[in-house]
């Protein structure tokens, strides 16, 4: 009896066990089934205590303290900026090497404005944020460093705002998502090309229903920086310690993704009734740094033979819940023209900002060829749709100058906002998906180009806003 | 001890399947372990006795005689060309259509020339591939009947041409590999875009090593075709029964890849020592086509209510062996100039078509900016590296026109190859892979962007040459 009953019950566990193992392999059988995009990185759980900052209103601000930390190309050009801009006071600079404080320090007595505090050493950066006199730390440092003095800054009570990206991982970004959630306090990642002239005519024409249903768009940063990334001078505008060049051979992906993105993802109104749900990216081999390091330092110099990591290209793809489609690349090594491309495509419209600014509107809806806009057309549609903001400051701004006009357009909206108790124009949750695509590329580069699960770093509340708004008061 | 052995037994069973189970856990783990390309489309064995025809030379032909198949808008522009090509006769022409017989007896009596052979009626297109004068069967149908009519053709020992896509599913294409191994008879895809003038300039130009090392390209087609797809009427440049509307309504992928592709396919000579290793894919959602049919022909036509599967943008990555990147775009409904981007990225140069035409040479290593050669620039150096073929006959091309003269070069090219016993410009393998990226991207983008093996239809042979040669005696 009892050998019966085992043989019984063996046989009964080993049909359950083939069976459990039958159904793992259909799972993998991908000709069979759907494959779905891999979700490498899953959305921790919110912490109890704490809501969203979406739309986050916080007490209005009459002049603006601020610290500021890292005085090299950017950040001594902020400096500058911040000399013109109302409500704002320089309270305190930071930096690791001397004369870039005392470029700075001329600045601002240049300007005839006080002296800032200066902090400086290993800890300079956190006795700024600890300072009970400031308001808002602006981190203009190398990228390793944005994330922790961001969440450092918030808690002890700050509003933080850092250059881009924002955040070099995926856990980068849950820290100052969770940061800005715990302490309510505004995160903004200072992406300057959000405020661009062209850009933010574009979005004005996209809301006003120009391009009709927006379909696709593309962005890139193509940017030759090989003779930036190879400055060996930190005098004559090299990075310190070489730190972009080390970004570029230890990393394989869209490094720097958020000069072409931002703009689009806010034409998209992603989190604001739309998210990316998943990316697939891949790389070239590396040709450029090996080759040109090669032809300016040497054959056998340490620069030509070491290993630089990034491909040349990295063209990332995302898809979103809408279905709409965003193509972004990085390419900062190949002889190629400066572009963002910046390349909205609707049902009834089209616009393209790079390698020449083009618009399209679909009146005819017969025609076969499409013909851009004439010049003077063109430039009467953009004098039409410009946007509020830059109708507003746009001027001032030339004449201030930072690349066109744009990086004084971003700071004055900041102090502006800041002042008037008023949501900013760019959330926590911009500088998260904007900031994510590097890694989310890296991993999928890595695993020949696998469809990854886009973080929803709203935690769920993506169709909470309709859409993107820059409020005025 | 029957009890206890049993039970042993069962354990050690146990044990074993639950080992199976953990080891297929870990296979499934993408976290953990390189994701790799799916190999939805394994090779086939190469059946015994077939050879490849990699540069594939015949006999020499003194006259070519020609039958065409398909008679309607591309197919009455290549009787017309035809009637200005020395050493090929227009023998045998065959449609379903009685007017469009007509009008294809017409332009050859208007040259000069003597009647051709019509049939016509279902089995018309295997009659005309069975008459023994025939040399070359010249095949311009809709897509569908491109491969069976091929594949008979040369199954009665014609050479065969096809419009493209010269297939529209990757089972298609291993019948036009097959069948031209079997029975050592040339297949072309009637690639006309290799043949402009800008992309053979850009061709010679990458051969010349004037990029440097090649690192990305982009090509696409983007062409406004709503009102030829929804044209009803076959008088006037409408598709037969709406073949291609139909197209659009029941796939969704690249559709259509093979004009932007081809020319970089040549340029980064794939399958004369790169390959394609894999390639991802991403459509947007439907917008345009239900949009289109909604303003033209009312809210509740049937065009309105109908489902089309293919989303307005598709855009398609390919990899390679050599680590180089390939951006191939589709859309056909969007309001866009139309572009095939040919863009070429290398590391000593740049160069791109659409929207504007530009050259950039990397000779000063250390500028960040590069400009574009100025026009005069531009155009001289077009002229220094104007191709060999088109110097030969571009003039006469442009006189005898088919989208600005790249159509008769092709034709001239073909026939002088096929009157010299030379191996053709195009052979069966490029057809096979610039019309494989449909179905690829289909599957691509019904498993959310899931990278796909792309196949070697030459079956490892792709080292045997070093470069695409179009031969001159």
């Amino acid at each position: 009896m009892n050998f019966i009953r085992t043989t019984k019950i063996f046989l009964i566990i080993l049909i359950v066990t083939l069976l459990l193992v039958s159904c793992s392999n259909v799972e993998t059988n991908t000709q069979t089934k759907i494959f779905q995009p891999v979700e490498l990185f899953p959305e921790p759980a919110r912490p109890a205590g704490q809501k969203d900052v979406l739309e986050l209103r916080c007490a209005p601000i009459d002049t603006v303290h601020i610290g500021f930390i890292g005085l090299g190309n950017r950040g001594s050009f902020a400096i500058d900026r911040y000399t013109h801009i109302k409500g704002a006071k320089i309270t305190a600079i930071c930096d690791l090497v001397p004369w870039k404080i005392e470029r700075a320090q001329k600045i601002i007595a240049d300007a005839g404005l006080p002296k800032a505090i200066v902090y400086t050493g290993e800890n300079g950066w956190k006795q700024l944020s600890e300072n009970k006199d400031i308001d808002l730390v602006y981190i203009v440092t190398d990228w390793n460093h944005h994330t922790p003095m961001a969440v450092y800054a918030m808690e002890h009570g700050k509003h933080a705002v850092s250059e881009v990206p924002a955040a070099t991982t995926i856990d980068e970004c849950w820290q100052l998502v969770n940061t800005a959630e715990k302490t309510q306090r505004h995160f903004m990642q200072l992406e300057n090309c959000v405020y661009d002239f062209f850009e933010m005519a574009e979005h004005r024409m996209a809301e006003e229903g120009l391009f009709g249903e927006i379909v696709h768009v593309e962005g890139s940063y193509i940017h030759d920086l090989r003779g930036h990334n190879f400055n060996t001078d930190p005098h004559n505008r090299g990075y310190w310690k070489m730190w972009r060049l080390e970004q570029n051979a230890k990393r394989n992906g869209n490094l720097y993704p958020t000069h072409g993105f931002g703009p689009l993802c806010h034409i998209l109104n992603i989190h604001r009734g739309d998210r990316m749900e998943y990316v697939t990216s891949m790389s070239t081999n590396q040709f450029g740094m090996t080759e040109y390091a090669k032809h300016n330092f040497g054959e056998n110099s340490k620069f030509a033979k070491r290993e630089y990591k990034n491909g040349d290209m990295n063209t990332s793809l995302i898809r979103t819940a809408n279905g709409k489609t965003l193509l972004i690349q990085h390419d900062v090594t190949s002889p190629r023209p400066y572009s963002r491309i910046q390349l909205v495509s609707g049902t009834k419209g089209y616009a393209c900002k790079y390698p020449v600014q083009q618009i399209v509107l679909d009146h005819n809806y017969h025609s076969g060829h499409h013909k851009p806009l004439p010049k003077e057309q063109l430039d009467s549609l953009l004098k039409v749709y410009e946007h509020p903001i830059t109708k507003e400051i746009g001027e001032e701004a030339k004449k201030v100058g930072g690349h066109g006009g744009m990086d004084f357009i971003m700071d004055y909206r900041l102090i502006y906002c800041l002042r008037n108790g008023l949501p900013l124009d760019q959330d926590v949750y911009d500088a998260a998906e904007w900031s994510a695509l590097a890694e989310l590329s890296e991993k999928s580069v890595e695993n020949h180009g696998m469809p990854i699960k886009y973080p929803d770093f709203t935690r769920g509340a993506w169709k909470k806003l309709k859409k993107v708004k820059y409020y005025h008061k």
